[in-house]
């Protein structure tokens, strides 16, 4: 039994972003990936869509630039043949800031030949913003 | 080839969610269910955590009080014996502001004996609140 695609990017994911190795991620990326993280882009210029490995890769580095990973839980993941999703609690420092952030997200992923062909996430965007900013938003209720 | 529990499920929110009829859900909800919607419980108190049908029942039509359901994408989907792990995009209108709201999240369900066990659902609350404010929140650049 082989490995699931999945686990070998995540591997190197994790590598490009706390240890700036970028090179076993390249190899994992299919040239025509699509990739979106939805969140406001004026806030984090690295959320967004991207197309081709050379702008993955480049927003990669940029998540590397701005963040650290400590700690990673997956409490859901779901793997198909040749796709998988997770449901995903990180624990960050912000670097910039050198601020700790909690973060939910799920992920979507496919792969065609073991390389990441589309990924998709989805952030509680609103629980980041209020971390980043480091004071909560203040809101009516309104149901 | 049975139905996956998913699809049964769908249908019965769906209905209870614009039609007000809760039979169906009620026969396809674990009496020992787990439930979340990650997101601002002061301006959505029908998002949080919920334990055992009937709060589950209750929250459903909390929501069924707050929103009509117009369309919704299911943009990918995984299922598995007795999981689903779906990225869904809905149209809603907001019944209290009579407002659009368009709204990405992702679910992560569980069941046991074709009946859900655990949801949980993690949704793009930033865009969510701007949406229901109906004004953009201004955001530093921090990256």
């Amino acid at each position: 039994m082989t490995e699931h695609s999945l686990w070998r990017f995540s591997r190197a994911l994790y590598r490009a972003i706390n240890e700036r190795h970028t090179d076993e991620l390249d190899a994992l990326i299919d040239d025509e990936v699509e990739w979106a993280i939805y969140g406001p882009i004026d806030m984090f210029p690295f959320f967004g869509a991207r197309r081709g490995k050379a702008a993955v890769l480049d927003v990669c580095r940029q998540v590397a630039d701005n963040v650290r990973v400590h700690r990673f839980d997956r409490e859901s993941v779901m793997l198909g043949v040749d796709m998988a999703a997770s449901m995903m609690r990180f624990s960050l420092t912000a670097l910039n800031q050198n601020k700790p952030i909690s973060l939910r997200l799920a992920q979507f992923a496919q792969f065609k030949g073991g390389k990441l062909s589309n990924m998709r996430v989805i952030v509680d965007t609103f629980d980041l913003v209020e971390q980043a900013l480091g004071h909560p938003i203040h809101l009516p209720k309104i149901a």
